[in-house]
């Protein structure tokens, strides 16, 4: 099973793909697309299209997985995230797939086992379950392949299991920020 | 000249498509595009996008303009008024035009002549304008419009000389609700 993740932005959108064969994750790609806001905001908006209809035709995933937003700092940096989101959504959606969305406590959750992890957490964790030597960068993508990983563990709960159980017994520094019980509640 | 206004929403999309040759404007085209929540909505944006690029296709306007947005109710109505007007913008950059934005303020300036204008004042103007029985409906087509003539008076700061000539002679129940001096402010 193949999955796409995205985590949308008008100026960094990150986008990960994720591939399992039901015990162990694959990383296939990940990135950022990058439009700088000298383009001009339609511009920006038609190259985030573009560009994952292009990764979508490329990779061919089973499902793409997006975050879901609730928050923003304030109306127009909603606003301005709404149109990113819009037609990177847009862009799945013709593609003919479903988009599977996930709140970030949902992704953290799935992820770390605490659904108020912090970035970092959520970020070590995925270098972890995809055995990378270092975590994946930009951050946007890393973030966009947490979203895929959310997935495939919302998919199969028995996969989740395994994982934890396989990287549990690795040192993990970012442990030490979680009190103890907190991953229970 | 052919001007596509848009006024976005998520459940309802006005359009409306006006043409002038010069000192008079008519009526091309004008709706809404009705999505029910039912549908989900990934399918809204969906539907959102393909009928404005079929309309597009259709009527082959010379410029798009857009209502620009910079207030919402609140963070969540304006995420999700963000992806309505992203697909909506991208339904016309894909079509290849430039979208002209304009502020609800600059909108009634050039419709209405005042900038404070009430929502009725300014669909009771686009009916003078277009020289129509009686106010477009839905109101989100009558919004579009407004739009519409917008960029047509400012691209030619005469033909709204000619129209606000034309129509100051008519009888309109609105303008008792301007008070006297204020729209020279």
């Amino acid at each position: 099973m193949k999955v796409f993740g995205i985590d949308p932005g008008s100026e960094r959108t990150g986008y990960g793909c994720v591939e399992t064969d039901g015990s162990r994750h694959r990383l296939v790609a990940c990135g950022a697309i990058v439009t700088s806001p000298r383009l001009g905001f339609p511009a920006q908006l038609l190259r985030i299209h573009q560009q994952l209809s292009a990764l979508l035709a490329e990779h061919r995933p089973e499902c793409v997985a997006v975050e879901s937003v609730f928050y923003a700092a304030n109306v127009r940096s909603a606003l301005k995230l709404g149109h990113a989101r819009g037609v990177a959504l847009l862009a799945a959606i013709e593609a003919g797939y479903t988009c599977a969305e996930y709140s970030p406590a949902e992704v953290k959750c799935a992820v770390v086992g605490y659904g108020r992890a912090e970035k970092h957490q959520v970020q070590e964790m995925v270098k972890l379950l995809l055995g990378l030597a270092e975590v994946p960068t930009p951050h946007d993508a890393a973030d966009a392949l947490a979203v895929a990983i959310c997935h495939l563990h919302s998919q199969r709960p028995d996969v989740v299991t395994e994982h934890v159980r396989a990287t549990r017994s690795k040192p993990k520094s970012w442990r030490d920020y979680i009190p103890p019980g907190d991953n229970e509640r």
